[in-house]
């Protein structure tokens, strides 16, 4: 199964995730955006060319990540989805809705104190998780039929 | 060739479908959803918290074994789906309409007595058993074109 | 707005929903199976010619009434889904299939004690009402962004 | 044409759209989601049925205000999605994705300082506009070929 | 509801269903391929040019003539068939597979001495008629619910 | 039957069709891109802001362009496509590729000594048309089954 | 790349372009309907149950052949369809047709002098072959560029 | 991950990306059309038989040509087109029009002096390069995160 973790990429989630995985001997494929901010936000002047104006070397960086994120949110299994209170993680919002469109299923993660503000995010998750060890959990779940515990 | 079996939970008609398959010498991988009942009523109270009303701890867990079924049914080349005289199985009929719409051939394995009420779920599909063998020996003409006894 | 009524014909439930929707003025188009009974039983061996065998005879009048409700559920901008208890409706849960696989908006419509048996569907429902004026309230709002009362 | 307005509800940009529009003579037709803030919050439990939990009223809400969205997301022939400084939007950005996804040109509305918040999302749309007037022009555009002044 | 009369264009089946579903009031909009025989075979070297050899110009006739089947197929409710002893009608069998590839719902005409050598075109249509009548009192039923008789 | 005119934006071809659509009484409805160059070249700076650089000017105006032809080459019935010697009308070639793919019927036009460098984009076409008369004589055909002279 | 070999069953068609293939080493998995006559008729009433009625024998089989030529049609990057003087294989031309409404690329087998009835399906291909070697070079050149001699 | 290079035949470019990619160690798997100039240009009469006429054994090849094409643009995970001064170079672009409908991630590579000329093509890229290197580092950059130098 192949599951792609998009959104913020300041804490380690993505690791706690593969971490919890790999404990539980899961056949899980992850995937991710490029999770280096600095390489992230830089790539696209520094492959394709500087651009004085910060709109355009946006532009170029955005096209490049998403070249990285439309094949692997179109490959993948489930998409699970990480928003949390410090970033406003618009792209991680607008990956969810691409999934959804898709017909992907999508696990939303964030702590429960967001859930108003992404209450129509959530609608389109199949399951909405606090913790990312209950991603995890998830996991298992839809893979073998194991509960927790 | 991937087939998902769906439907009923409660008998062993899916390990004597794997058996059959088995000793037929196919090349089929099966896949069902979780069949472990307590499981699969309860993973979502378990795994994303509880809840006092029974409506959303069902909510909870329909969307977790949604995760599983969904992509499951998607990925399979052949659907098949149980119903019996004993459960209402509505779901089993929900994941013959998804297939139908996907336009993946489906095959309905019930007892014949079923097929006034199954109709229009019979007329959906390219074959209509009533005995798992006969899933199995239409696995193995499809195949191989070999045809039984 | 197209809307496609789903599911059991024996109860008054898609008189009472298009009186609501008229009385509030609301633009929608209502679409249904053919709702009477034996009609719909009859239609294959009357049309298509006579069936010694029960089986045929529904295969056919089965075929007849999917050109109806095949046209009706891709064409609709929202599919209402309605069981009951004293019918299995599988042919209901198969439509609501058919319509998430299609990725149609889905409103299902049952007791709430039924909630149980149907949690796939109720899942992959976008409301989940208990009577039909709340279909009708549902697609008021929709429709017009009004609460009821 | 038919042109879906996604995105904040709370200040007058729809308006100024529609009225700028309007005086243009554009044949343009918009839609939107409900816009009425307290309404799109109370709808779930006004209709469907009271709930204690916030979390569960969120999703009766959410669910309704889906229908209307993803019925006008996917009717849409021009989605316009607004972000701003004050609201965190996360419905908008999942507009955007599933717009995208489905291949439906997008326009996206805010302040130039969001711009690099909104990198991906910009980057997936045909036209970035800071003011709801370069919405107008460019539909006026689009429409009639017209340039501005 | 649209319908879209497919293959053989010999005999006077196209202008019985068309009587019948005016004499019994049926809102129907029935489209076909061009049924002038000469017409049809001449079409690519009377606008396209000529051509020597005969492979082109029925290569150049066939071209146009798909531009009006491709369109009508598309767009078409319901698809209807017709095949005879006499002619071949390949075509006729194309634009069935190419109406079950898009999930249109068909309706097979033919003889039945013809059904075993149709045998896998009749399995993927709702109906399979005898005579035109009976898909006149097919599209009544599937429009009005009324029986024949 | 909506027809899509794309290509080369700087010879009458476009109204040589639409006069001899109108002289032989046809129901097509044509579309095309806004055909004034220079609108075409400047409309992303006056629309959406100055750029200093070329590059960025062309991708705003390209923007704001796409939003016109995507929306009508998707509900196009007919796409036709015309080249000539003088440009090189990669957008035209883009355009029928787009048309190819969503699978809409093709026809070409351009003078015949292009034939080999269009080799591929004319196999890709259901017709292939020297002179734009011929482009009305096809409609015709498509639309009346009747033939030229 | 995985080539369908459809239509006719009672010639050595697919044996040459097997072996054709393997002399000239291509990677080509060949896959093909059930190629035995009798077992391919048989089939329904022997693993579903017998049938007094032909039409009904014969939907039987057809709907079992059929869960095997749609998996083998939908998953193939290349669909031959080959046709003959002496049957009509109505099923070669809907598993044509089929192809082409997926967009799978189609190759065409058939006598020269079939060219006429054949024209809507050979337009439909993109190449037209009259002998099963002419198969195997069209495949050896797609996949390695080389040209026969 | 899967690359189709399509484009321009006549300059070594393929070969330094497929150079650069193998230098850097990615996991890329290059296709591309075939790129022997006469054997493209030959295959049609070469394999399907003479043709008197120019645009017949152009039709023939380009057909030949298409099968290998379209495989391998629908199984490409990123398309890269690439086009210079001195070729027209329609397929090419007929190409990137192609890989956007299917919503393809799309790199265009040509001299910076023809982005006005392409301007429309470069829209619908997700990254505009001038070098090959440009791609090998856009690629590297997609697989690992890596920033060139």
């Amino acid at each position: 199964m192949s599951v792609y973790l998009a959104g913020e990429i300041h804490t380690d989630w993505r690791d706690r995730i593969a971490a919890g995985a790999r404990a539980a001997g899961l056949e899980v494929e992850f995937s991710a955006p490029v999770t280096d901010h600095a390489a992230s936000d830089d790539c696209g002047v520094a492959i394709l060319g500087p651009e004085p104006d910060r709109a355009w070397k946006d532009a170029k960086g955005a096209g490049l990540n998403a070249i990285r994120t439309r094949t692997l949110l179109r490959g993948a299994d489930v998409v699970v989805v990480r928003f949390d209170q410090e970033y406003r993680q618009w792209n991680a919002a607008f990956d969810a809705g691409f999934a959804a469109a898709l017909g992907t299923p999508l696990i939303v993660l964030h702590p429960p104190e967001l859930g108003h503000a992404l209450k129509e995010v959530d609608r389109a998750a199949l399951a909405v998780c606090a913790e990312p060890e209950q991603v995890v959990d998830a996991l298992r779940y839809v893979l073998t039929g194991a509960l927790p515990g």
